[in-house]
């Protein structure tokens, strides 16, 4: 990456930041490619649900098969391209995920860029939750590639902790896009006649009228930690979930998901289930952990943990280690609160 | 009003409050019917955006005129959709508007909800700026009608001084529309087999994933202040814009745009140009007054005043009274310091 230029910078001007800031669904769509697995499971909601408001219909989304990572496989978007042009679609964006929701996978971006370009397709990568990794000198290389998207989404409210919500939308155009596509020259709100640079005025470049400055909260922040604070901030979270997951693999009875190159980590809870994989009903009653555990955690109010089914894999737990006053102590109570919670399960 | 029922009502419960709160882009159009006097000068921009965010494109926004007050004329909603069923498009919404941006209008609620039960068609009210005001026994008359809305939108962020962003969509539907319309089933993000009742999970049914819990600010608020404390908060604003109205008329330099029915009070500074209404400059000199005075009191930072044209209307100030610290103090600062500030205009 020593050669890249970075693709994030602030120039420490609040107006320049907040005119990146719009929301992900923004974008115009005609025919999408999208990855994933199977029809829907594992790409983000949020592709389909913006082609359905931008009355392209979701049927407009093709899915790209990713592998057993959840990446997406570059082979299989040059297969639905075809596919999609064979059928006289017009394919013309595809949207590439750097840190996907659950598994935290990270798409192979340069050979996707490379497809792109072949078909001259724009190339947007959902970097809603990976993007932050940008900061981390020790972590970037996951979204080596990211220089040659046309749109990048990066939701700092996420990895790096900013108050919900701060999302902004990174734009390789310098044509002034989002002011052809959304700018509607209300006169009574966007005078024309005022003693500075009007240009400066974002508010008819985003999709909604009234809004919050939710720029000011990143700049502060970015004032207040500097570069490497945030950086810190990354190499900190990725440095506890490796905590998580060398303790998980001491603990008997716990299992890894798979060896995460992210910071969620992923795992079943499986006490007295160790050693039964292939018993008729292990995957039935493996499902059923998890929400009871949930349950019991949030009754009595000590932790709050996110699970879900993934594809064929049974309810598994995903901690997601973000939150910066997070440490190994809290990990360790973790792992003993489970225990405690479901020693009989 | 005695005898309608209250639109709005919250019960005590959170939940049940953020289930209402919505952007106001998430409506569904295929022909919109929206009030107006020309192209498009005096309908809220949103409503013409929308459109063309859903695809639909802004062709599909007819325009009905408005009376010199700003008020939508029933007659010529009913004109536009003869006219547009004449050529063969299919009416199917009608946005009308209770409390405009600039004027401060109310549209004739009862009228058009006549309108729209004879057509069958969905009635909007945007009342983002105006819906306050039923939390006024003494002013709310002024949306008599309201309870014949499909759908009401409105922003307790303004008139309430909730903090940004605080948007409400209101529906009358009581078969989950909002689910059935947004509802995408990310298995990862809702899951199904929770201990609650998984009906209370309202993120499945707004426009974003990843938002903030809006509601929250006005419930806390609503439960601090009572039903009478934000009565009172908008009875002040009332009457606050009055007195300004009663003070302006004492001066000298100042026009009235016309009486207001609410708190937009609009008027003209016209120091040096009374009684030259008939001189052929008397607009464009008139029109560069507005601006060079908000560049005064921006360089000087003693207050910011909003001003627009507005159809034939050269620039006038736009005062709108809804800060509840705002004393009459205030207000004679204000016209005091536009004098000072514009003597040699």
């Amino acid at each position: 990456m020593a050669d890249s230029q970075p693709l994030l910078s602030l120039d420490g001007d609040p107006v320049a930041a907040e005119a990146l800031l719009q929301d992900v669904f923004g974008i115009v769509v005609d025919e999408v490619i999208r990855k994933g697995t199977s029809a829907s499971e594992k790409c983000h909601y949020s592709i389909k649900k913006g082609a359905a408001f931008l009355g392209l219909g979701t049927d407009s989304v093709r899915v790209v098969k990713a592998d057993e990572r959840g990446k997406m496989i570059p082979e299989d978007l040059e297969r639905q391209i075809s596919l999609a042009k064979a059928e006289g679609a017009v394919p013309f964006l595809v949207s590439a995920t750097s840190g996907t929701t659950v598994l935290g996978a990270f798409d192979p971006l340069e050979a996707i860029a490379d497809v792109c370009q072949h078909h001259g397709l724009w190339l947007h990568v959902d970097a809603a939750w990976g993007g932050s990794v940008l900061l981390s000198q020790t972590h970037r290389h996951l979204l080596a590639g990211i220089q040659r998207a046309d749109s990048v989404a990066w939701n700092p409210h996420k990895l790096l902790s900013t108050g919900l919500q701060c999302s902004a939308l990174l734009l390789r155009d310098t044509s002034n896009l989002l002011k052809r596509c959304h700018g509607s020259q209300a006169s009574y709100l966007f005078q024309q006649d005022k003693f500075y640079d009007v240009a400066l005025d974002t508010g008819d470049k985003v999709v909604q009228c009234g809004r919050r400055v939710d720029c000011l909260k990143l700049w502060l922040m970015w004032k207040a930690q500097g570069e490497q604070g945030l950086q810190r901030r990354v190499d900190q979270a990725f440095a506890l979930a490796r905590y998580l997951v060398e303790e998980l693999k001491k603990r008997e009875g716990f299992e890894l998901v798979m060896e995460p190159e992210f910071v969620n980590v992923c795992f079943w809870f499986v006490p007295s289930l160790r050693g039964k994989k292939g018993s008729p009903d292990y995957s039935e009653r493996l499902s059923k952990v998890a929400p009871i555990l949930k349950e019991r955690m949030v009754r009595k109010g000590s932790m709050m943990i996110g699970y879900q089914p993934h594809g064929t894999r049974s309810n598994f737990f995903r901690m997601v280690v973000a939150n910066p006053a997070l440490t190994r102590a809290d990990v360790d109570f973790l792992l003993n609160e489970l225990e405690r919670l479901g020693q009989d399960l």
